[in-house]
């Protein structure tokens, strides 16, 4: 089957994957133009999570203030190239993800990150929260780790819902930015100051 | 004797002081303009050391990135009052501050901050540096002692000759600002990220 340079361009401004790519998977799709967009989205996956062994040491240093100069972050973020951290994606991914840190908060990038006495802090917590309600171990179990979920979703920036949009995790973001880019992301570390405050 | 409000606004200009402190001060010289400035600046000084005790609460967050977003830098300085925090004065203050951090680099503000190991540390090295060489012990201390002191220069950042003038000391800067604004300003903390490495 025939792939028109046009749709190869349509699927690319789409997508941001490479024209290779684009025209493998519009013969793929047999030029249905919404499978071919799957099968990019389901590589792309694929591959940044592969993509994760690869060493990511260039990026951006970026900050950002909130209006009123009390609130600030700086972050950084790396990925695998110089010409990917000079692209305008890259560096929206970055403000969009200083500006996450701004608004919500976190503690941490990941959670194993999170030390384990803390961990293990939350879980005695929650445990006692619910002591003496005479609910059967396997329940409380349950529950207890059902409220640890949550509190990663809090404390971790990765796990947190995007602001902008709470369909989404930071973690979607980012991996939606490395299958653009085609190069793994990290984010290595942020620091948040509240002035007058932690 | 007689001040004119030229006197006065030239001494303003000079100095940053108030209207009245400069009147007084051109009072208090006769009319001696270079002496009115010593007046100024002894007392401006002064003021500033005893101001320490007052709480500072309010200030900035202000970051610097360098360009080429391989190096950012995140600050905060407190000052007593959001009137002063919305100066121009004391956003200079900060953003010199802040580049002075990326240019310089420090890792400490102050040097009661350098944990206690650290600067046994150091000594220890010094001492270990000047072994036998048979000098007696007294003369020993002193080397080590200065050697110490240029350690301090080196990681704190208010003992750092500032990269832009290297006649004052960053801790110079922030007294001047402070006499300059009449409040108490602390450099509260800092962190500079450089692309990966520390």
């Amino acid at each position: 089957m025939t792939v028109t340079a046009d749709q190869v361009r349509q699927l690319r401004e789409q997508t941001g994957a490479g024209m290779m790519e684009c025209k493998k998977a519009l013969v793929e799709s047999a030029g249905d133009f919404d499978k071919a967009v799957d099968v990019l989205r389901k590589s792309g996956v694929a591959k940044a999570e592969k993509r994760g062994d690869r060493a990511a040491s260039e990026g951006l240093v970026e900050a950002y203030i909130h209006p009123g100069s009390r609130v600030g972050v700086l972050i950084e973020v790396n990925c695998e190239t110089d010409f990917v951290a000079r692209t305008p994606e890259f560096a929206d991914l970055v403000r969009n993800l200083a500006m996450q840190v701004a608004a919500a908060g976190a503690d941490y990038v990941r959670r194993e990150d999170v030390p384990s006495e803390r961990v293990a802090k939350e879980r005695e917590i929650f445990a006692a929260q619910l002591e003496g309600q005479g609910k059967p171990a396997a329940i409380l179990d349950k529950i207890v780790t059902g409220k640890l979920e949550k509190f990663f979703a809090e404390v971790c920036l990765l796990e947190q819902p995007y602001v902008r949009d709470d369909k989404v995790t930071i973690g979607d973001l980012v991996t939606a930015a490395a299958s653009r880019t085609g190069e793994n992301l990290v984010v290595r570390r942020f620091v948040r100051f509240r002035l007058g405050k932690d």
